[in-house]
């Protein structure tokens, strides 16, 4: 017999879904000597999977041959032993990889990584991370053209644009579609013999460029994967640039360079700690908020507690400007995350006690917690809720992001702006909703200032989208249609 | 600890690797009142699973949505639960399904059918049988003009054809891209509205129409998957002509009609015996096969015993027309075809003794054994051996088809030529190959009175292509170059 | 959007529900000299597979490693390549096997066999086909001495048996046991050293001894397993007779002989075509029952077709007796048999549906069908719907086994009483329900004319049990309570 | 094309190799009021996942029915949808679950818990953690009165002695067969009516117990099970106590009680930061063993950074005491310790680099890292030379147990004594292997103060074994004769 409440299965990403998400990450390699590209590839990507878990694929090529496999699913599923084993090349040169968090959709398996095309400018392997904001006005001019569109995938776009452009070389022809794409993207792109990045006119999303001792070049979206595949970092790929590599060496070009405005977020939340963007490191950028938030919006209490994992270095920074004790008042279930049954009634709130429990510290305690964000506010009622109900007596919220007010149109998923709770309500209004004593979040100014360095995108945060916006209204209408 | 002889696992195919093979089944269906598409469509691909093993996938609108899903598999295998069930749609209006044995190749799953793409005539699903025999020139021409091929698939190319026509129709399209390509192919196409079906000039890949009590047109490689989804043959789709469905009824085009020269093979092989192919019943045609042979090829015997299951039409008329009893001689095991571990050395050997086993019906007895072609000669040998093991005192073997000598261009996929155990032997040294008293292959001239009808393409067995051949001579260059 | 009429899956099972199922086939190995028995036992129960399918296993000892593995599926589906490979053993001495139709229960699994264990004689493994009609009383009378039952399964008390002989080896305890338990069965047993096999006293379940050139001898239930692994055969264990073997050879003991009545459903459905038991070829009887019926019922008619495969002999067999041809009037789909999906309200009529279509041989024809058996009649009324849909002018029916009246307590699954159609209909009635023109069974003394050879148990025709009957009324009570 | 280097899948066991494992984690329920106890045991069951990887299961009753799921896997592994609802009862009264981290062997299947096993006390499931050291003598000395062994699980060694004592109840039985059984160990136990608990007369291995506001009893290893069923901590079973829930609420009986001596390794590693065990918090008791190593072991050093996750809490501790900053310095990847394809060769190093990488942090710094224990010293040896690739200038190493000496009897696998790098090497020759500038281990008096409390089990540190070691020394030789 069958009991009443039916189960559901909580995926991966209904335990994260009250995170602002990164859309994918990209990498690449070009070795001058034999390697195991295939395998080095799976060891980047891996390095990036926090950075897209629905899918995963690369290619491979010697030369000759071009392997590619692709999946949904998380790398080191989608790559099995057999799997894996297939897209190895004894004189492998050139790689890709892709890992995606992508949106819904019934295609999905379909618009999985890395993109292969056969052109004029032989066959081609792309992947991206962002968005172009015009790619559904060029993807109608071009079906009127004759064009085929196969996937809903940007990366397919670029591809048209490049082949379109029979008369240019590879290099060429990417750079005028870059020049006819607007938006934020970092990509990576191979033929047979050479591997090519690019990244936006301003820098929207992250690339950088590494080198191994043996003199082979990668690309990633982050340097931990580099770092991961034993390569150095030599530098971050400058807004508009696009590099290439093949057998002489790495080349430069500077398609359209603009004033740089680096996502915000890769610092407050989506780059790994051990990783460095645009000559920031995300740790100490992130300790550095923590201090802000200490000095802007100090209040008086017993310990500083983070929302694990994203929170501590901001956690670590607060205790430090305000002489708070840091503590570990929240432990992590590290096997959550994982697809888990639950009753339907019940689920909404396991998402968060499956993942998170309070430890004795809070017990009798007046707690800083500190997290990176609010997205909906749905998670941080919960966490709060945990903490009183395992004794603390009073939860002070501090936030390393100011109020999310706006959706992003480069290629990070927060939510739809009428789900974003601080696009509707107050700051009071939050507090209240999330039954925190006080509520905090960090100044524009003051994130500016703990980031450092360049221009920052905050177009989430307050409107100003410094790469544009789509153009098109009708977006469901042309989706529909074509 | 591991024993020396390593294991291997012989899938399907191996089981049937010494058997011409049809490359694929079509089917398609319109409905003007609400159907179950899905569950249909998965019935008659279900029907045609015996043309093509490797991969299965199915196209569903209702008129807005487009669902497709596709794999590599069974249509059992490909089609579980979920995955049919998050196909259906409540009014779904048109669908179409494929069956697939493919070429090797790593791309495989992203060659399965049908093939889906957005285009200027809005979304398209199509599936084929058959080959286009100058589809890389045409494919070469439209690289140069920007085209993408994402697939090393025939349809694609089509597609691309038809979107380039964009100030054209779908219908008027579609006949335009017919007129453009060669070879002998039956298709099925659709977009949100309308069902297409079109089959080559000569008919060499058989299509036929079919409608259900309520009015629901089918198409379909085979009638059976008409009968399968409860509709009656209307009759065959002439060759050379494009037929559609839409709300206004079904519709024909003559577009490109010649001389009918369906495919041999059809009759002494592919087809279930179960249908009927341009008038033409495949079991009665069998039996007449067997008739003609015992004409043409007397001898001597105790019984006559086919190869099961697809001698024993022509086994029954070989022993109808000489008097000598029929018996069923050999074994077919029911769970042979599925993937069967063995030890490597032995694996030849096995996946014919895995599959057929004699019975005592042939102890003491002389046999004529009915099969219906010989490829390689490898497989009959070993059946020739059985029977000689388990007491015949005599092996007479009679074979539906003349002896294989040359390639097929249309969809067949036979062997390499020099493995043609017929093409590089004389019908003496096959006999004594496979170990048998006489050997007799059926005559064209008696093949064509036992098929009867219309003409027939028996350019495997003679060397005269009627719908042409490949144009260029480094095919094996192009496909890498683009 | 999900459609109304909801999806099932039907199993293998269901696709033959209308079928007396045997429950099990056994098999098993000693060699002299190294073998990969894992991979030989393998190949035996494969040829098995008829016997069961719903689970697999074996056990393989080298005298000193003793490894098992088991699970549900087919033995393909079991046995992967890491699973088959991780049982071989370098030096395996002795091996046994197993498949399984089984019962339904939660506990499947756990239910699989052979069943292992240690005992004050070794480690021991035991697999059987067949049933003891008092293991529910022995099974108490245990329960109170302490013992513990940790599966439903027969073997279990029959090891618990032989344990209980602390003071006896290992031949003397299991022949003990065998006096003690009553039933139909056909068992194998193996410790380290030693390979056993025994047969009830009245030989009602099936089992013969073989021997490969290199010494190494087989135990199976029939003969077509020794065949699969190169072994000729010796003979059949004799009823009530238990043999063993080890490095000193073959032995014998003549434990419990009775007058043999061996099951007649094994000639008129169970046994493959291929095999011959107590000296009886399986093909050649049901040729034999063919005949008989053509004798005692025969009628005017065009063709005699054959409900295929296990139709097929007995067609022949009628055919050759009536001087009416014999023609293939039913296809039937290889790849039926495996899950298939359809909606609920659908599956019912889909299982013949998918499996039978009929061919052109029976259009206009007066038809004789010829099936082995007729259990709820459900399965005999569609296929004579389906014959006289494709224009069958009459349908004339005929069986090669006596109405099942009874239910049968040796290890074969009918059906429950009340759904026997012959028990609660007169034959007029059952010819009514199913529609055809005419309908015969075969008559007791015509099956045991045609089989030959010694006495048949009938017991499913006739309710002459000879081998006993369960003596507890209150099986249900006994089998919740412990 | 393969390459040289074979690939292998390293699997969450492999990344946590050198870590001492505990074995195994129990719970159980009764609940006299309708509450659905499959699912509320796989919550519970989920919580206690830290301390077993390999393998979990459960039964569920409903006072007739019972049912039992159990399988290689982690919890949300073994348990999707259709397995959890297939073990759902609707009136559900006693329940338990097991998760376990197993030894090797070609049984693990079977091996899984909970054993179910039909007695003379109806059918009982029993899941337990710990170890009897005497189980192979007792075991022999049933097995000689004709007992089976149908797995070596310890658990079936307890049944059959509760089976022996036909003569008494379900409790006096059981409290029977503690009373023979010698070492540390933890067990539930259940029939269709009621749920039992018992704890070695040491207390070894912990055992807690809950109740939830509508009266329905927990038990459990760790508290943290109990929340996460939103149970509140009663009180823990007392050393040598057995205690059962039925409709008359919880009983207890003292049956073996000693001098308390619970697992130092408990609040050193194995119990999950928020779990509370004789009365002591695992988090507070950490943060004082840090403290402890501060006071004991002073070192000038710039940060204080934990080896994520387990010494997060002393590193805190050994922060405070010093007045050294905590800082965040090495990351842990959350996707580590799913399986993950490497090349052979490279395999080992692997563990660690995919697991933890250092943050800028350390980068400059002179590092105090602290970790909770040695075993082998490899993986120690890594993360020092990762500290130092990133630029550590000095690397301090605190650990927070004493050097480990001794193998454990009583349930937890540390690793054979000669891989004991502790125990074949001296305190300076360790610091020299695993490359530190310094390295110390908590005293023994050190950690007792830290933990306080009753006695401590210190076995694996100083060879006092209070619960009892193996009486046999021919343990292999008995587990390969029975």
């Amino acid at each position: 017999m069958t009991l009443a409440p039916s189960l559901v299965a909580l995926s991966e990403n209904d335990f994260g879904a009250d995170k602002p998400r990164e859309e994918c990450g990209v990498f690449g390699l070009y070795s001058p000597v034999p390697n195991d590209l295939a395998w080095l590839t799976y060891l980047g990507m891996f390095a990036l999977q926090h950075r897209g878990q629905e899918a995963a694929g690369m290619c491979v090529s010697d030369g000759e041959k071009f392997h590619v496999e692709k999946d949904l699913g998380l790398v080191t599923q989608v790559f099995d032993e057999r799997r894996l084993d297939s897209v190895r090349l004894a004189n492998a040169r050139v790689s890709i990889g892709h890992v995606r968090y992508s949106t819904t959709g019934s295609n999905l398996r379909f618009n999985a990584q890395p993109l292969t095309t056969r052109t004029n400018k032989g066959i081609l392997g792309m992947a991206h991370n962002g968005n172009f904001v015009n790619a559904l006005e060029v993807r109608a001019e071009m079906l009127g053209e004759g064009a085929l569109f196969q996937t809903t995938n940007d990366s397919e776009v670029m591809l048209n644009l490049i082949a379109r452009e029979s008369h240019m070389d590879l290099v060429e022809a990417t750079a005028a579609a870059m020049r006819r794409l607007k938006g934020g993207y970092a990509c990576v792109l191979m033929n047979r013999h050479a591997l090519i990045g690019f990244r936006d006119p301003h820098g929207v999303r992250p690339l950088v460029i590494g080198q191994r001792e043996d003199g082979a070049y990668a690309l990633a979206s982050e340097p931990c994967a580099l770092y991961a595949v034993g390569a150095r970092l030599l530098r971050d790929v400058q807004p508009g640039e696009l590099v290439w590599v093949d057998r002489d060496g790495l080349h430069s070009l500077m398609v359209e360079p603009r004033a740089p405005t680096p996502c915000a977020f890769e610092w407050i939340y989506f780059a790994r700690s051990d990783s460095q963007l645009d000559g920031i490191d995300a740790h100490e950028s992130r300790i550095r908020m923590g201090e802000q938030l200490a000095r802007e919006f100090p209040v008086d209490a017993d310990i500083v507690v983070p929302v694990p994992d994203s929170g501590i270095g901001a956690a670590i920074g607060y205790a430090r400007a305000s002489g708070i004790p840091f503590d570990y008042g929240l432990y992590k279930n590290p096997y959550a995350g994982r697809t888990f049954i639950a009753p339907t009634q019940e689920a909404r709130e396991l998402k968060v006690k499956m993942k998170l429990s309070p430890t004795s510290a809070v017990q009798g305690r007046r707690v800083i917690l500190v997290d990176d964000s609010i997205v909906r506010g749905t998670t941080s009622r919960q966490i709060v809720n945990l903490l009183r109900d395992a004794g603390a007596t009073e939860v002070h919220f501090r936030v390393c992001s100011p109020p999310i007010t706006h959706p992003c149109f480069y290629g990070i998923d927060t939510a739809a702006r009428k789900e974003l709770v601080a696009s509707t309500h107050t700051q009071e209004e939050i507090r209240q909703l999330i039954g925190a004593d006080t509520l905090a979040f960090i100044s524009e100014r003051g994130l500016r200032e703990a980031v450092g360095g360049p221009g920052l995108c905050m177009a989430c945060f307050n409107g100003n989208y410094p790469a544009g916006t789509p153009l098109l209204n009708d977006v469901d209408k042309l989706a529909l249609e074509v």
